[in-house]
C-alpha cells in the first residue's frame, strides 16, 4: 500500500482500478520517398488495421451504451473509406514521391479547415471526427500506440501526468470514476473540468504516475486529497463508508435544486456557475443553477489550427444562450495568454506571462481577433439574457477602449439591419489590484463587476499561483483579499450597481459566510458547488456575517480569519 | 546622421566618438590533450602576450592618471608571474594530460575562492584581481578579444547590447562621458547605475548597435532619451547648447549641498539616496545626501562564484556605516530571484520569476544564506545608524519569522560576547499590494516602512516592468497606485512610525510634489537626483500639495494626474 498527498481538486471519493493515460508523440515530418508502392501499401495497411478497430470499438459500444452512442463511430468508418480524403492522400504520394503521414496530414488539414468554416454546426462537428479519424491512421503509420480516453470501456480511474482540456472532454464518466494527476493545482485546467463533470480527483501529487501500475486498485479521496493505492482491506471498508457519507449527503443537496438561493433571514442571492463549453450547460440545469456566471470563451480557440470563425462563435454562444432560457448569461471575452498558449497566434515568448500581454491587452491590439468575438455575441444576444465582461482590466482608459470596439461592432450590424438585443449588460472582471482599488471610479462606467478571485489573490500576494514554492502566498483569507473585495462590493452598489464572484473563492465553503456578510449578489462556482453552497447559505443569518465580515476585515492574518470562520455553528 | 528613440535613463547631455563594448565567451570546456609541450607552449605564449599587454597599459595610466592608478596593473603583473598560480597549471596539464585553459580556469578558482574567505578587506580585493588576470589569459589561450571597460582611455561614448553591473562598475567617468544600449528599461540594473555614476545615458534603443560603428560621433541626450549618430554641425552646435544650459542648471543646484529640505512652508523631510556598493556612498556625499535609504546589498553576492562570506559583508556594511558618519544607513537585505539570478544558488527555473521564490520567501527557506547576512549586519551595527529592512514581505507571518531570526542571531552574539548596537530600526519594503492594504496590521510590528514602488506598480497594475508589450500600464500617477501610497503613509503616523519611498517614483519631479502632499518623511533616490528635488520642494507649499494630492486621490487616469501636476506654476 502507498498513500500519496495531493491538492483535493473535485469532491467525492472514487474507488477502481487503475488506468495509465499516455499521449504519443504525432509530430509528423517531410520525407522524400524513393518507393512509392511500398508507401501506398504502407498507408493500405494503416488504413485497415484502422478499420478493423473502428468496427470492434463500434459494436462493443453498440452492445454496452446501445446504438446511440454508437454512431459516432459509425461517422469515423465513413470518413475512412471516404474516396474524396483518400484518393488525394494517394495522389500526394505518387505526384510529389512524398512519404504518407505527411500526404495524409496535408490533406485532413484541408478538409478540416473547410469544415470549420462551414455556417453549419453540424458541419462544424465533423472536423472533429475527421482530426480523430486522422489520428488513428497515423497512430498506424508511426508505429505509435494510442488510447483515446473516449475509449475507455470499463469502470477505472484514470492516471495521467497532467490532463489536456480535450481529454478531461472525453472522459467518460460512465467508466472513469475518477483521476489523479501528478501536476497541477486547485485551479489549473483539470481541476476545473473535473469539477464540472462532477468527477472525484486529487491534483499534484508529483509521483503517482511513478508510483502506479495499471491495474492497481486506487482510492481518489476527493474531499481531503488523498490516493491510496492498493489499500488494506480496512482501509478500503473505511472509504467504502466516507463514500456512502458523502453520496448520502449529496442526495440531501438536491433536494434543493429548484429553490431559491436565501439566507435565513431572508435575503436572496444568485447561485451562478462557470462553463467552458455549451456541453457544460447540463452540469448548471442538473444542479439548479441561476444563471451562468462566467462563460470561458478561451476554449474556443483552444485545440484547433487557427482562430474559430464568427459562425463558430454564434453557434456556441447561441447554444448557451437559448438553453439557459433567459436566465443570466455572462460571457467574458478571449482571455489568452498567462499560461493559456494558443500556438497559430505565435506570440512572443515572456519572461512573466501572468504579468504580460493578455487577455484585453492582446484584444485592444489584435482588435480583428476581437471584434470578430464581439460581432459574435451581438448577434447572440437576442437569443437569451446576454451579459458582456471584459477580463484583465486594470485602467479605465482599456475599458473605455473596449467599449469603444463594442459599440462600433453594434453600429455595423444595425447598418447591416441585423438585430441585437439593446439590454445587453456591460461588465468587467476585477482580477488586478489597481481595479479594486479604484472601483468607486470604474462603478460610475460599467453596469457590474465580477471579481476573479484566481488572479486577484495571485497579484496582490505577488505570487504565482501554479508555482509550489510560493503556494503558502495563496491566501484566500488574508483581510487584505477581504478588504479589495468589500472595496469592490462597495463601490458597485453606491452607484446602483451589482458585484459577483467569479474564481474559486465564490464556492468555497470558508468563504461563503464573508462574502455573505460582506454584501455579495451574485457567486458563480462550478455547479456542483451549488447545492453544497444553497444549503450552507439558507443556515447564515446575513446579519450575523455582516458582524463576522467586520471583525474579518480587521485581522492580521489568513489564519486567524480561517479560525474565525471555523468558529461559526452551522 | 540617424537619430534613434529610447529611453532617457540617466540625466544630461553627452557628446564624444562611439566604442563599441562586447563580451566574448569565456566558457571553458575540458579537453584530454596528446602533445603536452604543445599545450605547455601555448600556455607560455598567452602568458607572454598578456604580460606585454598589461605592461603597456600601466605604463600609459602611469603617465595620464599617475602612480596610484597605475598600482592596480603592477598588482596584476605580479600575479601573473607568481610561481604560486602558473607552477600549479603546468602540472595540472603534463599530470593530468589536459588542455591549458582547463588547468589555468580550476587553479585559479581555487585561488579566489580562498582569498574570498580571508578576513582582511586588502586580500578579499585580490580575488577580484585573479579573475581579471585569469580572464586575460584566457583570452590569449581561447583567442578571444577583450576589451575591459576599465582600460578605455579616452574620451567615448560606450556602445552595448546591455551593461552588466560588473561593466558599469568598471566604467571610467573620466573618459566614458556617456553611454546608450539597446535593451533595458528606466529601471533596469544600468539605467541605476547610470544615474548613480552621473553619466547621461540612453537605454532601450532596440537598434543602436546595429546603427553605429567605432568612432561615429554620438550625441547622448539623457534628458530626453535621444541618440544621434554623426549629427549635422547645426543639430550638434543646438545640443552644445543644451549641454551647457543643464550644467549650469546642475551648478545652481549644487549650491543646495549643504542645506537641508524644508518645504516653502518649512516642513522638514529627508532626502536620502539609493546605493548598491560602498563605492557609491561618495556620490550621496557629494550631492548632500542625508542618509541611505536603500542599500541593495545583492550586488555583494553576484558576479562571483559562491555566496560572500560573513566577512566580506560585514566589511562592506561596517565601510558605508562608517562613511555616513551617523546618519541613517537603510540595509535591505537579500533581494535575489526575480530578474536577479545567482548562478551559484542553482535554483529551479520558473514561469513567472517575478511572482517566484524570491527575496525573503528564499531567505526564510535558506535560514543559512540569511543568517550569516543578519550577523554580518549586526556585528557592524556598533559602526554607525543602522536601520534592516525586509524586502518583498507580503504576510504578518513572513515579516515575524524574519524578526525572529533576528533576534535568534542577536542572541548568539551576545552570548559570544559580540557588540550589538540596541537602536537598530527594523522596517520592511512595502512593494507587494496586500502589505499596503493592511498596513495599520504591519504598522503595529514595524519601526518603518519603505514603499519600493518599482515592484509595487507592477505587482498593482498586474504588468510586469520589463516587457516593452505592457508598459502602457506602468503607471506611477494611477490614483490606485497614489491611494496604496496614502495608506501606507497614514498607517505608519497613526502609529507613530515614518514612512519612506525607495523606488524610482521617490526622486521623480511628477511624482514628488503628490509624495509631499501625502505626508512622505524620507524621499530615497538616485544621488543625483537630490539637489534637483531639494530645490523642487524648497519651492512647494506641503499645505498646498495636501490639497493637490487629495485632488489626485479621486481622479480616473493616471493622464488626469499628470495634467493636474503640470497645471502647477513652479
Amino acid at each position: 500500500m502507498v498513500k500519496l498527498e495531493g491538492i483535493a481538486a473535485s469532491a467525492g471519493v472514487a474507488i477502481a482500478p487503475a488506468f495509465k493515460l499516455e499521449h504519443p508523440d504525432y509530430t509528423v515530418t517531410k520525407r522524400d520517398i524513393q518507393d512509392i508502392p511500398a508507401e501506398i501499401a504502407k498507408l493500405d495497411e494503416a488504413l485497415a488495421k484502422s478499420q478493423q478497430e473502428l468496427e470492434s470499438i463500434k459494436e462493443r459500444t453498440r452492445q454496452e451504451l446501445g446504438d446511440k452512442k454508437a454512431e459516432i463511430f459509425e461517422s469515423h468508418l465513413l470518413i475512412l473509406n471516404d474516396p474524396e480524403l483518400i484518393n488525394p492522400v494517394r495522389d500526394k504520394i505518387t505526384e510529389d514521391s512524398i512519404n504518407a503521414e505527411y500526404a495524409l496530414n496535408e490533406t485532413a488539414a484541408q478538409f478540416i479547415s473547410m469544415f470549420e468554416n462551414m455556417k453549419s454546426a453540424y458541419l462544424q462537428e465533423r472536423a472533429a471526427d475527421m482530426r480523430d479519424v486522422t489520428k488513428r491512421i497515423l497512430t498506424h503509420l508511426l508505429g505509435l500506440t494510442y488510447v483515446n480516453p473516449a475509449e475507455i470501456d470499463k469502470e477505472v480511474i484514470v492516471i495521467a501526468e497532467d490532463l489536456t482540456p480535450s481529454d478531461t472532454a472525453q472522459l467518460n464518466r460512465k467508466y472513469v470514476l475518477g483521476f489523479t494527476t501528478n501536476i497541477g493545482g486547485r485551479t489549473s485546467h483539470s481541476a476545473i473540468m473535473a469539477r464540472s463533470l462532477e468527477i472525484p480527483a486529487v491534483v499534484g501529487t508529483k509521483e503517482v504516475v511513478a508510483k502506479v501500475n495499471n491495474g492497481d486498485l486506487i482510492i481518489v479521496d476527493g474531499l481531503d486529497g488523498k490516493v491510496i493505492i492498493n489499500p488494506t482491506e480496512e482501509l478500503l471498508e473505511q472509504y467504502k463508508h466516507k463514500q456512502k457519507v458523502y453520496q448520502e449527503q449529496r442526495a440531501e443537496w438536491n433536494k434543493l435544486r429548484d429553490e431559491h438561493t436565501v439566507s435565513k433571514d431572508g435575503v436572496h442571492v444568485e447561485l451562478a456557475a462557470n462553463i467552458g463549453t455549451p456541453n457544460d450547460v447540463q452540469g448548471i440545469l442538473d444542479n439548479g443553477g441561476e444563471g451562468v456566471g462566467l462563460y470561458r470563451t478561451e476554449f474556443l480557440y483552444m485545440g484547433r489550427d487557427k482562430l474559430p470563425s464568427e459562425e463558430i462563435q454564434f453557434n456556441a454562444y447561441k447554444t448557451v444562450l437559448e438553453r439557459m432560457e433567459g436566465k443570466p448569461v455572462v460571457v467574458r471575452t478571449l482571455d489568452i495568454g498567462g499560461d493559456k498558449e494558443l500556438p497559430y497566434l505565435d506570440l512572443p515568448k515572456e519572461m512573466n506571462p501572468f504579468l504580460g500581454f493578455r487577455a484585453i491587452r492582446l484584444c485592444l491590439d489584435r482588435t480583428d481577433i476581437f471584434r470578430t468575438q464581439l460581432r459574435a455575441l451581438l448577434r447572440a444576444s437576442v437569443y437569451g439574457n446576454l451579459r458582456i465582461m471584459f477580463p484583465m482590466i486594470a485602467t479605465l482608459d482599456e475599458f473605455r477602449n473596449a467599449k469603444g470596439l463594442l459599440q462600433e461592432e453594434q453600429a455595423k450590424l444595425a447598418s447591416e439591419g441585423i438585430e441585437v438585443s439593446d439590454s445587453i449588460q456591460l461588465g468587467i472582471m476585477v482580477e488586478i489590484p489597481s481595479t479594486a482599488i479604484i472601483a468607486d471610479q470604474f462603478a460610475k462606467e460599467v453596469d457590474f463587476f465580477s471579481i476573479g478571485t484566481n488572479d486577484l489573490i495571485q497579484y496582490t500576494m505577488a505570487a504565482d499561483r501554479m508555482n509550489e514554492r510560493v503556494s503558502y502566498l495563496y491566501q484566500p483569507y488574508n483581510p487584505a483579499i477581504l478588504r479589495l473585495v468589500k472595496m469592490v462590493i462597495d463601490a458597485a452598489h453606491k452607484e446602483g450597481r451589482w458585484a459577483g464572484m467569479c474564481g474559486e473563492m465564490a464556492g468555497d465553503t470558508t468563504a461563503i459566510p464573508l462574502l455573505l456578510g460582506l454584501g455579495l449578489d451574485e457567486f458563480s462556482m462550478s455547479a456542483t458547488s451549488i447545492l453544497p453552497a444553497r444549503s450552507l447559505i439558507s443556515k447564515l443569518s446575513k446579519a450575523d456575517m455582516q458582524e463576522l465580515a467586520a471583525k474579518a476585515l480587521d485581522m492580521q492574518t489568513n489564519d486567524q480569519v480561517i479560525a474565525l470562520v471555523n468558529s461559526l455553528d452551522v
